[in-house]
C-alpha cells in the first residue's frame, strides 16, 4: 500500500445572509472538514448544508469549536475560566453531531478555531480542556492539532486519537517548529515550492527548515486555509501534486490513527 | 402495581451572571427537567450545573429548545423558514446531549419552549419541524407536549414516543382543551383544588371541566411552572397530594411510553 | 431652479469578518446612506467606516435601524411590545449619531429597515413607535418612508419631517400603492424603464400605472435596493437619466421637507 | 461653602428578564449612575427604566460601556484592535445619549465597565482609546477614573474633565495605590471603618495606607459596588456617614471639575 495523507480545511463559516468563503470549490479538494458550530460563525442551517456538502464530497465530519464571538470571528483573545471552555467546546461538538446525526452522518474528528486554537497550542492548560471536553463527549473523536503542540501533549496524555498536522505553505524550523510570522519568510508564498514540501512531508517523513536541513516530520493531515484568497489554487495544487506523486488523499478516518 | 405519573418543569434558564429560577428547590420536586439550551437562556456552564444537579436528585434530563432570542427569553414570536426551526432544534438537542454525555448522562426527551411551543401547539408545520429534528437526533426521545395539540398530531404521524402532559393550575374546558387565558378563571390559584386536580387526573383519568363536567383526560406528566413565584410551593403541594393519594412520582422515561 | 430629487439605499451592512453589498460603488451614486446601526447589520467600526465613506463621498447621513436578529438579518417577523421598538430604534439611531459625531458628521434622517419596516408600513402603532422615537432623539431628523403608507401617516401626526419615497423598479396600481409582489409584473427588470419612470415621477410627478393610468405621485427619494445583483448598475442608469434629464441629485436634507 | 463628595455605583445591569442588582435602593444613596448600555449588560428598555429611575432620585447620567460580552458579564478579558474598543465605546455613549435625550435627560459622564476598566487602569493605549471617543462623542462629559491610573493620564492628555475616583472598602498603600486584591487585608469589612476612611478622604483629604501612614489623596467621587450583597447597606452607611459629617453628597456634575 502506497503513501497517503489527509487534507483538510475550515469550512462552513458563513452565517445567515453573510457568506464567506469558497466552500464548494475547497470541499472538492479536501477530505475532512472543520465545520463552524455558531459560535466563531455558522448557524445551524449552515451546519446542515455544509454537513450535506461534506457528504456528496466524501468528505469526513469535524467539529471546529471557536469562541463564542462572531463579531471577531472567534480570532480575539477571550479568557474564560477552563471549565467554561470545557463546556463550550463539548457543546459545539454535540450541535454538530445532531446536525450530521439528522443527514445519517457522523462527527469524527475535532480541531478548534483560531485564537482557542492559538491558545491552545501553547498553554497546556486549555488544550487540555478543549481535549478532556472532546475525549468526553466521544472518545473515538480524533483530535486534528499541530505536531508538537500542547494540543498534542494532552491528547496524549489522555490517550486520546491525534493526527499530526503539517502546513504546505508554512516555512520550519531546524527544531521542528514553524517559523514565527514575525519573520520575514515564515509564508511559502510560491504553490510549486508549497507542493514540493507537502509531497516530502509525506514520501520522505521530512521538511527542508529555513536554515536548509532536512528535519524529520510525521504528519497525518495538511491544513488548507480556506480564508485566504489563494486557498483554492494552492490547495488544487497540493492535491494535484500529491497524487501525482503516488500519494492516495483520504480521509482522516483512513489515516489509521 | 399502582398509578403513577411525571411532574416536569422548565429549569437551567441562568446565563452567565444572571440567576433565574429555583433550580435547587424545584430539583427536589419534579422527576423530568426540561433543561435551557442556551439559545432562549442558559449557557454551556450552566447546562453543566443543570445536568449534575438533575443527576444527583434523580431527575431525568429533557432538552428544552427554545427561539435564538435572550432579550426576549424565547417569549416572542420569530418567524422563520421552518428548515431553520429543525436546525435550530437539532442544534440545541445536540448540545445539550454532549454536555449530559461528559457527565456520563443521556438526554432523553424533549419539551418546547416558550413562544415556539406556543406556536407549535397550534400550527401543524411548525409542530412537526421540531418533531422531525427531534426523531431524526435519536428516535427514542420522549416528546413531551400538551394533550391533542398540534405537537400531538406531528409526533403521532411520526411514530413518535409522546408524553400527554397536563396542568395542575389551569382549567379545561368541556371538550378537554384549556381554558383560554382569556377568560378570568382560566388560572387555578388554590393550591389545594390544583392538588384535587392533578390526582383527579392520575388517579381517575378525568378531569372536572370549568363547566362542572367530567372529562375523560390521559395524561403521563404534568407541568409545574417553575418561573411563577408560586412555583415551589405549587409544586410541592402536587408532588405531596399525589404521594399521599398513594401515586408514584416517576421520571417521563419510566411511564412505560 | 430646477427639478431635483434624492436617491437613497440601505448600507453600511457587513459585520465583523463578513462583507456584504457593493459599498464602495454605491456611495458614488447615492445622496443619502441608510446605515445599519448593529443590530440586524453593522458594527461599530463597520458603522464608523461607513460614515466616513459617506462623507467622503457628500452622501448624508441616516439611522437604518432594525431588530436584534443577525442571523435572520432583521428580515424574520419578530414581535415585541411597542415600548421596547421605541427604546431599541432611539438606542440605535444613538449609537450612530455618536459614531458620526466623533467624524465630525450629523445623522439626519432615519430609515426603517427589513421586517421592522415592512411592519410599520402596514402597522399604525408599530409606525408610531419608530416615528415617535425617532422625534424624540432629535426632532429634526427627516423620516424617510413609503409615501401613502402608515409610516407617512405617523409620522404627519407628529409633525416631523417626512419624506416620501418611491421606487424606480416597482410597478404602481392605480390608486398609486405599490403593486403586489404576488403579482407577475410587480418588479420592473429593464433599466430603460426604470429610467423612464423616476425621470417621469420626478419631472411631471406622475407614474404610469399597471393598467396603464397617469397617476399623480410626489416623491422626494428614491430608494435603491443595494442588496440585488442589478443595484448598481440600475441605481447608476437611475442617476445618470435622471441628471442627463436636469434633475439634480441631492441629499435629502436638500429636498426642502 | 462646606465639603461635598459624589457618590457613584454601577447599575442597570438587567437584562430582558434577568434581574440583577439593587437598584431601586441603590439609586436612593448614590448621586451619579454608571448605565449598563447593551454590551455587557443592559438592554434598551432596561437603559430607559434605569434612566427615570436616576432622574426620579435627583441622579446624574452616566454611560457604563463594557465588552460585548454578555456571557462574562464584560468581565473576561477580550483583546480587540483599539480601533474596535474607540468605536465600541462610542457607539454604546450614543445608545445611552439617546435613550436619556427620548426622556429630556443628558448622559454628563463615563465610566467604563468590568474588564474593559481594568484593563485601560494598566494600559495607555487602552485608556486612550476610551477617553479619545468620549471626548470625541461630548468633550463635556465627565470622565470618572481611579485616581493615579492610566485612564487619569490619558484624560488629562486629552484636557478632559476627569473626576478622581477612591473606594471606601479597598486599603491603600503608601504611595496612594490600592492594595493589591492578592493580599488578605485588601477589601475593607467593617462598615464602620469603610465610613472613616471615605469622611476622612473628603474632609481631610487623607487616606491612613495599610502601612499606618497619612497619605494625602483627593477624590471627587466615591464607587459603591453594586454586585457585592453588602452593597447597599455599605452605601448606606457611607451616605449617612459623609451627611453626618457636613459632608454634602452630589452629582458629579456639581462636583467643579
Amino acid at each position: 500500500m502506497g503513501p497517503k495523507v489527509n487534507l483538510n480545511a475550515d469550512i462552513g463559516e458563513s452565517f445567515g445572509k453573510y457568506r464567506i468563503g469558497e466552500d464548494d470549490e475547497l470541499m472538492k479538494i479536501i477530505k475532512s472538514a472543520n465545520i463552524a458550530c455558531g459560535m466563531h460563525a455558522g448557524d445551524p442551517t449552515v451546519m446542515n448544508r455544509t454537513t450535506l456538502l461534506a457528504q456528496a464530497n466524501g468528505v469526513s465530519i469535524g467539529a471546529h469549536p471557536g469562541y463564542n464571538d462572531l463579531w471577531g470571528f472567534g480570532r480575539r483573545e477571550l479568557r474564560m475560566p477552563l471549565k467554561d471552555i470545557e463546556h463550550l467546546v463539548a457543546y459545539q461538538i454535540g450541535a454538530l453531531e445532531a446536525i450530521a446525526r439528522v443527514n445519517g452522518l457522523a462527527v469524527t474528528h475535532v480541531k478548534p478555531h483560531g485564537q482557542l486554537h492559538n491558545m491552545a497550542i501553547v498553554d497546556y492548560d486549555i488544550a487540555l480542556a478543549i481535549c478532556k471536553a472532546t475525549k468526553a463527549v466521544n472518545r473515538d473523536l480524533i483530535f486534528v492539532g499541530l505536531a508538537g503542540s500542547q494540543l498534542e501533549h494532552a491528547a496524549r496524555n489522555l490517550d486520546m486519537r491525534f493526527a499530526m498536522e503539517g502546513f504546505a505553505d508554512r516555512r520550519y524550523e531546524d527544531d521542528g517548529n514553524l517559523t514565527s510570522r514575525t519573520l520575514p519568510d515564515a509564508v511559502i508564498h510560491d504553490a510549486e515550492e508549497a507542493v514540493e514540501q507537502v509531497v516530502r512531508m509525506v514520501t520522505e517523513k521530512v521538511v527542508i527548515s529555513r536554515g536548509g536541513k532536512r528535519v524529520p516530520l510525521e504528519i497525518h493531515s495538511i491544513c488548507i486555509h480556506g480564508d485566504e484568497p489563494t486557498a483554492v489554487p494552492l490547495g488544487r495544487a497540493c492535491r494535484e501534486g500529491l497524487e501525482r506523486a503516488g500519494v492516495a488523499v483520504v480521509p482522516v478516518t483512513e489515516m489509521g490513527i
